[in-house]
């Protein structure tokens, strides 16, 4: 889109064009949004930015987010330091955590192995993983990278990576999504969920 | 989206959230887009934001956006002020800039006559547009309001109104637009371009 807008006008709509997913269509739809919205909530966004790389980092220990030298779980003293899950990104975390299902510490590679992005195993926190499962109070570790290629890549990579350490070493379980219908399963996911079949009576 | 993240990140996927058209998703993948980004580029768009508040107002006598007292258009000598295109919003006159068919003046109404939203004549810079119309030098008003049913009830209703003035009136044309297939016009599309068909030869 051509420079149409005057000054501060055409900058804003530059600036929202150069995030991810946002069209300039969109871009000039959020400036108009914004030209319109009371000074406060505008305020509001320019210092939530500002804030966030002034305060956030990574966690020290395991690379989550982290407003501290460690993130909240790694801080967390309830949190049960036996147990390690290894995600690709802090994203992972917050839905792992949604489910209030685990209650182990954390390992965030940073991505995942993809040879065509010119990813390798030496690009991620896999180096800082090892000592980590090398602490004797460690007794698994669950891998939960994404059901896509380059996740499963990885958590093939580690398997076997990690298959000399004496823990135990699981997987997330593949199958049926939840609310999903039946009918329009993938048939990779369907073979997944026929394979991990159990035994219920 | 429950509340997962530590402060600074949480605040910044409340803000991007509040946006329009930005779900919970594209708010968390902002926010962490943010978060990975060169400071330079966070502190341009925190700046882009700020400037628009301090910077954009509208034209006192078009209505369009402008960073003076009048917009550029309005201050462009080379400009035809015998015509003036009535349109819903400023992002209609860059729409039509970029025809780079129109050397006329503008007159933005600040939305369209919609009944169900409450939204009536008085409620529209209609009483700015009348003078305008009303100085010898103007000789047509081209009214160029959305094809949608506010868009021609604005159209209609500004067409009565003008019918007096004694200058013509004049209305975009309907038809088939440039590069879409016949077959997936619409009825109503289709029938008016059948309604201003032209002799060619």
């Amino acid at each position: 889109m051509s420079m149409m807008y005057e000054g501060a006008l055409q900058d804003l709509v530059e600036e929202f064009g150069k995030l991810p997913g946002i069209g300039p269509k969109s871009a000039q739809r959020l400036a108009f949004h914004i030209l319109q919205s009371p000074d406060e909530e505008v305020t509001a966004l320019a210092s939530a930015l500002a804030e966030v790389k002034k305060r956030v980092k990574f966690c020290e220990v395991c690379g989550n987010v982290a407003e501290d030298a460690q993130c909240v779980v790694c801080k967390d003293p309830r949190r049960d330091r036996s147990i390690i899950c290894v995600v690709e990104e802090p994203k992972d975390v917050i839905a792992i955590e949604r489910t209030r299902e685990y209650r182990g510490l954390y390992h965030v590679l940073g991505g995942s192995i993809d040879p065509m992005a010119g990813v390798g195993p030496d690009d991620l926190r896999i180096k800082e993983l090892m000592p980590r499962l090398q602490d004797a109070e460690v007794t698994e570790c669950v891998i939960a990278t994404d059901p896509n290629l380059e996740g499963e890549a990885t958590a093939t990579y580690l398997v076997r990576l990690l298959g000399a350490l004496g823990i135990t070493v699981s997987r997330l379980a593949s199958g049926l999504p939840v609310g999903g219908d039946l009918e329009y399963a993938d048939e990779v996911t369907l073979g997944r969920a026929f394979e991990g079949r159990r035994a219920v009576s």
